[in-house]
């Protein structure tokens, strides 16, 4: 196979990143995310997103951070609401049911939740015989490579605030996202609007890890029981903060994230001069185009990529870039792509 | 501060494990540890615990491991039974509880779990007014530093298995207790006297990371989906799996284990020499030497340990040396003793 | 209020049912479940579904039932598929996923799910980052007061069968069910054509209770662990049992759910010959008229019952009739109906 | 057998509430305890225990009350402290820890909690590696037979206060503790003294049915939505809660109390008289003799009772009466007894 765009966490991590690890030696460090690189990486996220009294906390992997923030902001009979393509509903195995909680789904749009969605929601659960939506899951970007605008997030804030709902906004892909150019948002803006989200290390160059960054207060306090309870505390923290460390030190975060973009962007355009369409707006590194299933075939041997949906003899495929895809590769799936139309 | 004493995780990683992971490049493979580098790695644990058709998975952390093993070989009704300082029911916030499952736990002698603690368990539970004891988890090394010999782990699995319990044997410490003096086990008694275990990277070079082995068939079956529903299922499996690689090709786990062993060694030596005596045996890389308060405090500086327990004008301190910590630094550590003494 | 159609457990009990009661006067009992009269019953109730070995448990009501039978049966990462009506879906405050499980759930027909239903869903869920469907709930009667036919109800069991699936039939209205002009099943076919199953008293003359049918062999064990753990094990399981005997012996139970259909039917009919028609298919003692919003208006003060949905100058509401409604108030209900028309 | 003193639920109900029951006839009342049965029981709750705005739920039985309670109170990583001998630890199948939470132990003197148990326990919890106490469980009476006075339970109530611990009292047997002798405390002062507790119906009177009473304001908020997800909101409120109103009126409850301790004094009396002792002392209706086992293996087949501990050729054994006990059945065991020493 010549090249995967099955995911962007399929490259172990960036020189950058690795080189920090390396750098620090043998030095020690206190366990469980008590350590100066920590606090210090904290201190640099909460600048990034402008939300000084910010509580940080760096976790491994997205299913944790959804499942240690979710289960931390809910009493027993409280419920999220999220979209039926949200990661933590279809591609979780169930782990936010595992702790105890109802995932109450509306449709959406582009794998985007509305305020409408929210709304029919809130007023179809009107009593004690039913559970309490008290947080609304969404996922910027979305399953579908589609972002919030600054609009839509506002609405959607303003919606739960106006309905006791907590905002949660996994950000397994948030530099795609505020890195994208139908995207208008800044960090700041996430952190303003949001009660609690995550931004992704795993899909963006890290070797591994999200940092929960949360903005209300009463959902800061005793985190980090949270956290250990559910495995989330790594006893050596500072292997994931150094690698925020180096991915927020003169912007590498963003500058991978947009790279990624780009090589999307470029695919798409590429896709779209030969014809072909999109099941879901072009925004971001994860796109979905709809090709003819004879080219589909022709190229599963040569590059990797998931079967979304088959329409007759048209079929769309997720194709998703990474900071490690290069324009090479991307211009020959292209002429790859044209010499079998 | 001088040096730390006070855990075996406070070097980030060793230089070899941090060279795997640089030498992958940017190579890309396959996603939650369905990627050649885990398959390749999973083959190396087995070989090196004697057990072909082990199930072996890799997961960031120990809470993780512990959780996430428990949960899978439990139903509803059914408990644990650990030593009163096991890990999982003193220092895991209730994680195991967490997952529904009650922790029955007898006192135990120097950390170790005593078949006649397991039978007394067994016998108290009679009938579906409590719950049914099901697994049995002990830690090889204890929280006290203490080993199972072969003599006392076989008869603790017999225990087991005539009583229709899991045996579960916590390894976040195994290089230290197989690499002990006064251990007698190999890798492969442990895999065929227990039903499941793990071996610790974490404590011992990883930058994280513990490998799990499944040796009873009825655990195998399914155990990916637990993983993932408990957040157990990294992304880059890989990230995990290269650095048990590195880990097991040419020994060098058990050489850093050996290693720390014998610096605790070296520093217990130092203080029987002294004419200070150990709360328990001085067996692996963790003691708990008992000496004047007046010098603890005066290493209290220069030095991180853990306060144990006092005894009117005596200290039990717990003392933990690595894969890094350095022969001079135990010698300085001795000589400042001496000094307070 | 003349009478209220709101539920059939509106009414205390069936005088025969406190009769039996009161007969036991001060004899002792041995406590849950353990007593001659619940052993007595558990056999009552094996012969009137022909289940020689089956598992019998009395339990308090059906939130109970459904959430310590699904638990019992399910691993954790396993679900429950079920239709959107299904009541452990919408109107349980999440007491399913409370014990850790997803409720997968598909749109059905007449609030009955089908076996395309559950085939779609077992086809989606194909991989560990999916809970995996094992046990599929329906109600019988269904919420929309609908029934599953003998046929209906065989190719739902053959399906769960040949996709490992349990099957466990919530019979809150059993007795309606059976005794239902529109069904053909008998207790000894509920019997053989699932795997647990249980038979409502709450909603069919006793005070409270249910009892729970195990069939399969592997849901029998230990059950009564399950009943301790979740608060369902009555201390005075007696109380329970004496019911369910009374209401078996000489046929009360059938006769009683009979005559709540017998009832709904001559509403229905009524209210045909009235020139209206109703959401579902009239077949038990819960029905669905759509009548024209005004007469609804102007019932209401006089009569209890639920809306249900309204479409522009027409409404659906939900009409339930009991072993305790008259043919009296139901020909004054219609006789009402008429004047406002 | 002539009698049975095994436990003071193996009696049917009282006739009068039986009477109460039958006295309903075939009036409809809403279901899920907002009938006007259930808002008069509440309010005569209310005043029995002089405390206005107290919330007051009816539920089936104990451990329902103490689950529901409990996982209403504590967020994922907090405890409960309980004594060793205490129910929910003890015999409950796992019922707290099946909510997700760990339940902490102190040995306790007599079946009753201290407040150096509970602070010692506090203090010894002092960071997020473990979990954080938040409820204290003590049961009144004990499952000793003994009563906490109102200068002991005062004490707890300060230390909770102190520690912002909950502090819920299991009231299963409160009638015979307010009752007893030893007790100089009123339901006021339980009411003023705990944050939540119950009054016990079963072992007193009633068939079935537990009265839990709320005093903390925020743990008022939604419990109707922790019943509705456990399982104990019964669809037949009034089913219990006239129950009570016959128990509460014209003073039955303290009436049956008091006559079912009578009868374990009377018992206990003459046990001394014989010249033997008790475990613990004799408060309630509960008592823990010591008798020579060969008396003991005399009493075997006329009477019913537990085994408790035996020592050499002593035996204690568990004798609990009711509120159906009859002078003359104390009396012949006591002659009985007299007869086999």
């Amino acid at each position: 196979m010549k090249y995967s765009f099955r995911s962007d966490y399929r490259e172990i991590a960036h020189p950058q990143v690795l080189q920090a690890l390396s750098a620090i030696g043998d030095a020690q460090f206190d366990g469980y995310g008590l350590d100066e690189f920590s606090v210090q990486a904290g201190e640099m996220v909460r600048a990034k997103v402008s939300a000084p009294s910010a509580g940080v906390h760096f976790v491994s992997g997205g299913t944790l951070a959804n499942l240690t923030v979710i289960s931390s902001a809910l009493r027993p009979f409280e419920s999220v609401i999220a979209a039926e393509s949200g990661h933590i509903f279809m591609h979780e195995t169930g782990a936010i049911e595992a702790t105890g909680h109802k995932v109450c789904t509306a449709k959406g749009e582009n794998g985007k939740l509305r305020v409408v969605d929210i709304e029919s929601i809130v007023s179809l659960h009107s009593d004690e015989h039913m559970v309490k939506p008290r947080l609304v899951y969404i996922s910027q970007s979305a399953e579908t490579g589609s972002v919030y605008t600054k609009a839509e997030l506002t609405v959607i804030s303003e919606c739960c605030r106006k309905n006791s709902l907590y905002l949660f906004l996994d950000g397994a892909r948030l530099g795609a996202a505020i890195n994208s150019p139908a995207c208008d948002l800044t960090y700041a803006d996430v952190a303003a609007l949001t009660d609690v989200f995550y931004i992704g290390g795993t899909k963006n160059g890290a070797l591994f890890g999200e940092a929960i960054v949360i903005c209300a207060d009463e959902l800061k306090e005793d985190f980090r029981y949270h956290m250990k309870q559910k495995g989330a505390l790594l006893a050596k923290g500072a292997v994931i903060s150094v690698q925020f460390d180096a991915l927020f030190r003169g912007g590498l975060y963003d500058e991978l994230a947009g790279h990624a973009n780009k090589m999307a962007l470029r695919m798409a355009d590429g896709i779209k001069t030969a014809g072909y369409g999109f099941l879901y707006p072009v925004e971001t590194n994860l796109i979905v185009p709809v090709l003819p299933c004879k080219a589909v075939s022709g190229l599963r041997g040569l590059y990797g990529f998931y079967d979304w949906e088959v329409f007759e003899d048209m079929a769309a495929i997720r194709i998703v870039t990474s900071w490690a895809t290069s324009e090479s590769i991307v211009d020959e799936f292209l002429s790859d792509l044209a010499a079998l139309l």
